[in-house]
């Protein structure tokens, strides 16, 4: 059994979910994110049923045990945003995500931050996203916001974390997100990763998508994991999201 | 090459993208459909925009030349859907679709004639979906809104069509699409119905999409259609959506 707990479903097909299934995953978590900008806060809140509702009645066929995470990714922020942390506000959710900073403008920051008090007040888990570009600056940014806010350390994975980041994250009681792909992390950076710095805090994942044909990275990882894989494949994946 | 005028893309990631490109598929028309009832008429202008930007581009990634189409499916009809059609009608448009009745409710007739008469209005080519149930029934229903709008032959593809309502269609001047793919059409029947009515106006597709892994059907039957393939599989389609 692996957890593979970033795919974004909605840029896969329905062999792509049998073929993860395939090859071992047997859980993911579902994020999401609209590839343009939208116009409407509207979309969002649309686009969260349908990733409830619909993407979860897929993963089903490729019989996959599916966790929606929903909120507003800093590449997608609507106008009137509002409308949305409200929508968030009054519902219940598995988990936020992704959530983040892309370039750390005044509007991602309002948009993170009050993402991050209503997963405090409700208690959400939350997939924190950190940049290709600019990763160290960016990753400090976000964790000074976390300080600020107080985050509960065991409610947020830091996503992406590559050689760029990883010191700053690795002394911290986070999540360690290792995302393997190309242009992210090779699968034997991943596996030296996890050796230094122990198995307790990392999780793998894919973030599998719209243009990633990547969806066995985490089941090939896993192999070279050995023993370690348990954790970093799986529970830690199902403790972090309460499965 | 070959052109199959009936996918959604939405549904499929870019590995079955560049599957039907492997087979021979250099041309689709990419049909907006969302897969819930939108709560709101945004979610439908954002979508739009997604297909024309966001889906465009990723066919490009696939080589496959990309027509979009646009429109309200009568099964995802938003609350306020006029907000929708005056988006509709003050933008340019490759084409509509899908666009039709499913159970021929006031609602759908309505949102079907004033797409209609958008599509009259801008001269913009439409592919009319036909229901699995009560197709025969719906088909008479759809015909008569045509006729009584005296919506031009050239313009329209009722698509979908199969043994129950074949008759309905054969004696019009209208395109007539025959969708490949389980629960639809078997290729044989496919080639017997052109073989029966002739090339001149038949347009296969696959209706590939968010369920269906049929993305090689256009190019195994027109295999099977020897000579008749061109018109069929690629001349067609591109007449009727002006390639």
């Amino acid at each position: 059994m692996l957890f593979d707990p970033h795919v974004h479903t909605e840029g896969l097909g329905l062999s792509d979910l049998k073929k993860m299934r395939e090859c071992g995953i047997t859980h993911i978590c579902d994020l999401y994110f609209y590839p343009i900008k939208p116009l409407f806060p509207q979309t969002l809140i649309d686009g969260f049923r349908k990733l409830r509702e619909f993407e979860k009645f897929r993963c089903s066929l490729a019989d996959l045990k599916m966790i929606p995470a929903v909120g507003i990714h800093p590449r997608s922020i609507p106008p009137d945003y509002a409308t949305v942390l409200n929508f968030l506000g009054s519902n219940d959710w598995d988990a936020f995500g992704e959530i983040g900073l892309e370039i750390a403008s005044k509007e991602e920051i309002d948009v993170f931050e009050k993402q991050l008090k209503l997963a405090m007040e409700k208690d959400v888990p939350c997939i924190i996203h950190t940049p290709g570009k600019n990763k160290r600056e960016i990753t400090i940014k976000t964790l000074e916001i976390l300080d600020k806010l107080n985050f509960p350390e065991e409610l947020a994975v830091i996503d992406h974390v590559n050689f760029e980041n990883l010191d700053l994250v690795a002394k911290r009681g986070f999540w360690i997100g290792l995302t393997v792909q190309e242009g992210k992390l090779t699968k034997e950076e991943a596996v030296g990763i996890v050796e230094e710095i122990g198995e307790v805090k990392c999780i793998l994942n894919s973030d599998a998508g719209f243009g990633n044909n990547v969806l066995t990275t985490v089941a090939e990882t896993a192999k070279l994991l050995g023993d370690k894989a348990k954790k970093v494949c799986f529970e830690n994946a199902k403790k972090f999201l309460r499965v």
